[in-house]
């Protein structure tokens, strides 16, 4: 008998949730365009328009400030623009992005090469605030970018901390939120943010969705994709209705379960890394640090990722190396490089995300592989070091 | 008993085509990340691979020329970007824009204001190919856009003389065939076209999907959506992979149709035309040139499209007035006032777009609004000028 494949690469994309499912089928027979005027249009209109409000109240916005996006990766080139300013502060001049950003926001949006500066991390994948300060001290109004919790590790970074350094220095805080929508705490006012990424396909919504939210007075300089005046002049074209109606039910019905659903990871999550400690020489990274409640990433002496994953596969079980975008390419992950990690520990790291659906049982399957693996590991490594 | 309602505002948007909406359905259980090496991520590698497959077939392209998009807004963005070339030709410096562009076209992408120059067009709107010689007479390379068919009047442009025109002058060419697709040919070969932005959902398929196709050789400076790596470096985000499915679906669907789906909308415009000359004093714009076989804008003295908008709704049909997009906000059309047409008459433009399930009752329908209509306008106007 074929066993039921395991799934354990949440943080790459999630299974649709199927509230996201039944909004979608629900909307193919709303046929109009949001921006026509007629009886067609307004219905669109209106599936666009309670999404928002969805939105915006699980991050504690109001919902003129929700953007709606092709998804989280569009969302920080939105949000990276020279110019960005509140309603009191100077427009600013420069970008300082966490070394353990996603690619969309290293990549620095609209910012000039020169303009944009790293911020370190500790050995721990936190954020330095010291060197934040250093950063900040000098130079013109800044953008600091720094992620809720890191797509990798899972470290959830200290936010609040963050902001205050930054608005004490007359600066703007953007936080990409793509990875804790669901699982942490995300109210745009107790992180202090000034604007945050989110994204659908996180979350259980589909994939190609996402929002950029900004705090009220934010004013953001120019659209990223221009013409035809949607979302009141900060993202033209016409709004994916389909997707934006799965991605506000997702969320919908993600806040609701969102207590349970990270307490039923969380527990997953402990008996997980007693399994991985327990065979093998497993090393959880950022296991000094508070980690998203779904998210292990490990490696162990010898492993090479790219061969593990497929071993994997073929045990019937998903699992990533490093970050889902660069999986296919074989790269070293920057998170870990900026976290110190020694590239032959870094090579083998697998990550191990959890979801709402996952079972006691899949864990179990996860670790019988790892059992298995590690055992061929541990031969390979005696015979490599006889 | 209540009537149907009539939606005749296809170019603004179209209803679903059942094929897209059962190809979403099947990849729902589709849980990967395309940029994931594992079996779930294959599998949704391979639903967003058909579908540029299908949608190179349908321009004559090959699939590597097929960049996924969040819509054709997107895509004209992605386009219209300083640098571009072909593999012989030097980058363009500057861009061309015919002035009965889509908003996200005269937007001008990523060329600053002082570069981009505004092409004529006739008083029948078709671009003015001795204005364009003139504009491409003097100074560096140019990229030149052209739509293929006007969205408001449905007049279709002359795009090979103007691909000649275009690159005897060293230029290089970008259509925005969103009208186009699935009611005319849209051969980017027998074009000549260099670039051309295609909409998922003006041919059946979902709305926020698009694709920008490249001709063989041609090079995009960088990417609009930057991170991650994806379709291949030049556009970068977690692919909208519902999307995607249902707009190869759609191509796919409207291919296959489109014959009989052109002569059908051919045959209903004409009757519609008939019909709209024989009561009022209607005015059909672009009326000497050829059209898309779907696409009829039309006013009448003293006719106030806004009115006329809500006046049709009321009755149970769908109309738009000037442009979909702008048609929630009171602007004349850009359109009209390119072509001359003076301000009075340009008020009151309505446009009926026709698709591939319009019946001829519902042409009739219209037509009945219409005598009604254009009764009440008649007597405004005997008062007005009394």
């Amino acid at each position: 008998m074929q066993q039921k494949r395991v799934y354990l690469d949440w943080n790459a994309t999630t299974p649709l949730r199927p509230e996201a499912r039944a909004a979608m089928a629900a909307a193919w027979d709303i046929a109009g365009n949001p921006s026509s005027v007629h009886t067609e249009g307004r219905a669109a209109r209106k599936l666009v328009e309670d999404a928002r409000a969805i939105i915006a109240q699980a991050v504690g916005s109001v919902p003129r400030g929700v953007v709606f996006t092709s998804g989280g990766t569009e969302a920080n080139g939105l949000a990276l623009v020279p110019g960005l300013r509140d309603a009191q502060g100077a427009p600013v001049e420069r970008l300082i992005v966490s070394a353990i950003e996603h690619a969309s926001v290293l990549a620095g949006g609209r910012f000039a090469a020169d303009r944009i500066a790293s911020l370190a991390v500790t050995a721990d994948g936190v954020v330095d605030l010291e060197d934040l300060r250093r950063l900040l001290a000098d130079g013109p109004p800044a953008l600091v970018s720094v992620l809720l919790a890191n797509n990798e590790t899972g470290a959830i970074q200290p936010i609040a901390e963050v902001a205050a350094v930054v608005h004490t220095a007359g600066g703007l805080l953007h936080v990409d939120a793509i990875q804790a929508l669901g699982r942490i705490d995300c109210e745009i006012n107790r992180l202090s943010a000034d604007l945050m990424t989110l994204s659908s396909h996180k979350v259980g919504g589909p994939k190609g969705v996402g929002a950029l939210v900004l705090r009220d007075g934010v004013v953001l300089p120019q659209a990223l994709i221009k013409g035809g005046g949607q979302e009141q002049n900060r993202r033209g074209g016409t709004e994916n209705v389909l997707g934006i109606a799965g991605f506000g039910a997702a969320v919908g019905a993600a806040m609701t379960a969102a207590r349970d659903e990270a307490a039923h990871m969380q527990r997953l999550q402990a008996l997980l890394e007693i399994g991985l400690r327990a065979h093998g020489d497993a090393v959880i990274f950022a296991d000094n640090v508070l980690r998203l409640p779904n998210t292990t990433l490990f490696s162990a002496p010898g492993l090479k990722a790219e061969t593990a994953v497929i071993a994997f596969d073929l045990e019937g079980i998903a699992v990533s190396s490093g970050s889902a975008c660069s999986s296919g390419k074989v790269t070293p992950s920057h998170v870990l490089a900026a976290m110190g990690v020694p590239s032959g520990l870094a090579q083998g790291a697998i990550r191990l995300s959890l979801g709402w659906t996952t079972t006691e049982s899949e864990i179990h399957r996860l670790l019988e592989a790892w059992i298995k693996l590690a055992g061929v590991l541990r031969r390979t490594n005696l015979r490599t070091s006889a």
